[in-house]
């Protein structure tokens, strides 16, 4: 146990879909006691980081290098059910489309057997200078052998 | 000047639509240099925490005295540009549709005539105990007479 | 391994000193690559709650019980170094004070062997209407038990 | 009046102090009802920022530039009343002391009379590869002249 402590957690894929675990902190949570709105987009948006990291993409080499960087270019979330102070939560997440410049991602936060929200992402691949670019080809390979599995 | 330094910015309705302008500070902003995707939703919730003030809503006060509050149902967004630091903006909200619990109200975040974001937005009306509840009337009226304006 | 994936992560003691661990997401940097300065009190609030829990206080339950609940009442810090996107981070947290209605926590940001940012905080222990009020006795027990441990 | 909706707000010197008011939102505050207490930093960031635009000094430009940016390395805060939903809050900032690579800055967040939060920041200018550097000579000159008016 003891080494674990010092390591962050990492989430994984269980057949086509990635789990992401987390805790709600106070940071998250607003005046009405539940969950802001705007920060369940940091939840997912942790889970498709880890999702990629899962993959063994390397988002920080991959902008250093000047490859490029994904960002959100369309978004639909539903909210059905608030998340509280301390909640344990998980992020599934599937890959739903992978085009050539973009990934569509289908996401959902559940707590236990609820699905507190759902969204749909569309993350698109930009160079260095902010245009629309292909995604490298390796990555467009791990994205396939994902969407190849069963499950 | 003197004494409007120490009043915090207020937007307005124009016609049909209320407009919000702010600055991007260092808080919106990510790696990337441009402001990340959920700090956008904080810039639409202060237009339309804004909107209803223009319109003599007191949400505040309908939390305090147990009437209720709006909590975001369902969001669509999608994202054009992306906003810099100290960029100016100018959000601009428009009352799609009045429900018996919910309003639909479409937002964009300009800069200048360019759109950088554009978003559709359900908000809900809930009870203390967080449920749906429908709108104060007195609200729906108010909401009613600014879609009866022209422009 | 499976189960373990939907479990969000904990910290632990170590001796005096409380240990957590967090990776860098996107939403925690600014246009300078690195971490915005206010964000690192997130990590260090995520810490002192984990620290809590790890004690077995359930400070959701003293809220909803009415209790009270901790608010940083004064805070020094010092940022030495910039942590950066996906940087691996531990928090490490010691008790220096427990008083009647406070603490005084010491926390450092690590990353590897180096301290990026190092904290004292002195925790006010509020009642529900907001006025300073005496820890629980028992969790006073705990902050001693800890206290009292070699190392 | 239809000019300035779409103007964003700007803070201003009166005498030696910078005043920049602003309004709390849903977004800065969290389950205890109350402004989150890392989110007070982003209130103390924009008047600070304010304050350099007052002056003339454009930080944007400076980093486009590879002049260099500022960044905290230190900060004292004290948290006293807690700041609500809708509160309309001033932050008056006064430059406490102008060093060759840092400048203190001492800031007040008044809700009217009362003082919320009171904080002393020292802000270092780091040039583009992150070290301290030598502040720019006119920006300099300025806060000279601010720090020898009367008041």
């Amino acid at each position: 146990m003891t080494a674990e402590i010092t390591n962050p957690y990492d989430g994984a894929f269980r057949g086509k879909a990635h789990y992401f675990a987390l805790r709600v902190y106070a940071e998250d949570t607003d005046f009405g006691g539940v969950v802001y709105h705007a920060n369940y987009l940091h939840f997912l948006e942790r889970a498709r980081s880890d999702m990629l990291r899962s993959l063994g993409i390397n988002q920080r080499a991959a902008l250093e290098t000047g490859k490029g960087v994904y960002a959100v270019a369309e978004m639909t979330i539903k909210y059905c059910q608030p998340a509280r102070l301390e909640d344990e939560l998980v992020v599934v997440s599937q890959l739903l489309e992978v085009c050539g410049a973009s990934c569509i991602i289908h996401q959902k936060i559940m707590r236990g057997q609820d699905t507190l929200t759902a969204a749909t992402v569309k993350a698109a691949f930009l160079n260095p200078a902010g245009r629309p670019a292909r995604q490298p080809v390796e990555w467009v390979d791990k994205f396939a052998s994902i969407k190849a599995k069963p499950g």
